[in-house]
């Protein structure tokens, strides 16, 4: 027989414990947030706490998106024929396809493709901007992460993230790329086509150094979160095999509140 | 055309956002961790700060087992005949079964059976123990939570966890339950069969109030993270079409290291 | 490393062949009708000429079932959101749960238990049905097979396989059985609840001696084939992202017409 | 509300019935073999009877590969964590990515543009089949469809599907086409790399008019019948989270034996 041996970079067991890049799992948990320890996965290292703060926002961020995006209309399908969790849950993950979540990962290659091609510490990104417009519309493409479907004027989770990167003083050469390719957009196009949420997140997310290649599996586990709440819903609560109408559906949970009033458990700030 | 109205209790969006179980998703966003949104939208209610913890806290110790779970190699067996990230997790995600990380759930349905059967405050939960080790028995089911197969004695994270559920005061009657069912589960095989992490996690979850149908989905998101993880790394790493043996391998990523070296980006504690 | 050899006794490859059962597969190709090398694959043993022919007219009659099925709709869901042909198809496939596709072994089960109970070759079939119904609503089951929610009266496909089966000279104990479970079924629910194409297929597929655990396998290979027509269809002629009405959908493709006409091109009885 | 009324081409039902591509699916059972409804509903006709014996060869031809399939080895992880039938399949189908089971679509693409260069009925095919060449290595694609990693000189099947080509007189441009461009990946090569059973298939599947964007369907269709053979033996047979070696696996099933020997039940010639 062949010899088949391989090696991971990520993880190993032993009797005595599971290891993590090199941690020991044991330390991690209760001392080290959930996102710092996805990101060690993903890249390696630990934040820094900037960084730490920014990719907890972001997973926030995308955990849920309401009951009528493909993914979750798929899982709770899925589950309405009888699917259990898991595989429901796995019908909704196959649907976060190109046209659905992945808008994070197109916006960070043009992106990094302007800050890579400008010199750093000059002012070359507005020209690097307008080639990589170029670039793209020549090869027949679109840059993701600019306008959006359902929040007209601007979503306003941009403006959050944008709030807490200032506050973290994230200002670097991928915010600034991103705003000359907003420029870059609006001059060939001749209309505004804003950054959005996902362009937003992209240039984030290059900024912490988060790799580009893991950043749909940063959106998939963070929206997993959601669709297993709705799948769990349909499982629990509500008719086998009904027909799932992806427009007529409303909200009967609990009413508007907010975490700055005294009445709830945690108090976050 | 019939009428196929329908309601979530879970999520909706609006023009300006989107709410979550009523709060506005921009005020989470960098105010509340990713694991006590995940417990805001599976329960309903944002976590109190010893739920907050705990949560984290099982979340981190789910989040990856090594390369050889059968999880893992679905996925990469699945990126290995050319499936993207997403297909190649949802692999993965179809492993997890009834063999594979479903025994949280199995074990919170036993230990909650037994703190229901004894009054509260009362002495009782040894005969309810005992009770639901017949019960279970009479159904020809096991028990899941005790026993493990890999980590002979007793799993470091099962330590791990409880010290934290000490440091946050928790000692409740589901821990108490966990106990007296070891005991049962001790006097009716004749052989120690001690709580594992399994069963350790199922205690501290019903303590913190996460509901049993649930569990599966809190594991299943923390779990992802890593499944993601090694599902890149087949594709981005390794040759397309490999035999992946499921125990010859080793791991070449970073040197064992502490977080509590000074050498280290971020200060946790 | 620990020892893994392991024996399946469906198939194997050598430098000069597939072998499937003992076959090569080189004989079965062009000899051998396509639901037939299931039959061999799924039992072990080349159908009779009745087998072979029963077995294909069930999975022509499960091939498609219009555009409104939950497993279409959750495949034409993923679709719409970017996943590829398979993924789709995986999509749709995870539908296929208790509530939709599997209903053919549950009513397997209970004919199969009915010409169990009865002795062969006595008239006491009538009784056994009368058992099964008994144990299967003290279990808090139903039978399934018996009622269909959209084709009213009765399935056409119904009388076409029956027909089918007399033309074969099948009139054996579980077709009776199938009609004892019909009859004892009214007589306790006070209420016609007739036959359905899915309990004369189950009573058909025991007729032919295929094994009750496969009969969802033989439903999802053939329905993955209108899955993956209506997946191809969204991914090729429809809008990404689109909302997919569930009722509201019409046909647009060729008129009807007849295999006898003689300007079809293929000859077919 | 929006209004989203949409058209399939492919099926509709009425109280009366399944129709499916303007046939009447009662009409197709019993009398349709299987494949021929699959080329109907992927088509939009159904097959002229040397047609009909090709889809059906091919479909044979692709039913099972042995048990150290990537498909196979992910379906069997799955079923081994614990998935059901449904989901370990699903796992299995989300395996035959770009590298396992998309080769005979790739190869059709290069044969349609060979034989779509040259003028019809003329002796240019050389010439195409040698820009085309050109072309795939330009763009940084290999041509699929020949050569193969296992069966080292010839694959079997590749003959015998040839010979049933021969005896439904099939030899056209895509077949000559096939030919050619193992003539010009020889000379630009310089070593011979001969046409394959995926390039054998995609000669025959043009040949009948058979969409290159449907070929993958086909295979998927196929394919599932073993992977779910393989998925059920594991789930009926085998020890929940065994690992399952790759390639240190054997066969315990029925002796060698032939169609052809008296002793076997179906006259199939």
């Amino acid at each position: 027989l062949e010899k088949l041996h391989w090696d991971t970079a990520l993880s190993y067991t032993t009797e005595d414990g599971i290891y993590i890049r090199g941690y020991d799992l044991n330390e991690l948990v209760g001392s080290v947030p959930f996102p710092s320890v996805l990101y060690l996965l993903y890249t390696g290292t630990l934040p820094q706490p900037y960084q730490a703060r920014l990719i907890e926002a972001v997973m926030v961020a995308s955990i849920d998106h309401g009951a009528g995006t493909p993914s979750v209309l798929a899982a709770r399908t899925a589950a309405s024929g009888g699917a259990g969790l898991g595989p429901a849950a796995a019908a909704g993950l196959l649907t976060l396809g190109k046209y659905h979540g992945a808008a994070v990962q197109g916006a960070m290659e043009a992106i990094y493709r302007v800050a890579d091609l400008a010199a750093p510490g000059t002012s070359q990104l507005a020209d690097a901007a307008a080639q990589v417009v170029k670039e793209w519309r020549n090869a027949g493409k679109r840059i993701s992460g600019f306008g959006h479907r359902q929040h007209k004027d601007r979503d306003p989770r941009l403006d959050r993230l944008m709030a807490i990167a200032r506050e973290e003083g994230v200002h670097g050469q991928y915010l600034n790329a991103a705003n000359e390719l907003e420029s870059a957009l609006h001059r060939t196009l001749n209309r505004p086509l804003p950054i959005n949420i996902d362009g937003g997140m992209a240039a984030i997310l290059l900024e912490i150094d988060f790799p580009i290649g893991l950043s749909n599996a940063l959106f998939m586990v963070s929206r997993m979160t959601g669709i297993l709440a709705h799948a769990y819903e349909e499982i629990d609560q509500m008719t086998p095999m009904r027909r799932i109408d992806p427009l007529d559906h409303g909200y009967c949970g609990p009413e508007p509140r907010s975490i700055h009033k005294h009445d709830e458990g945690m108090d976050h700030d």
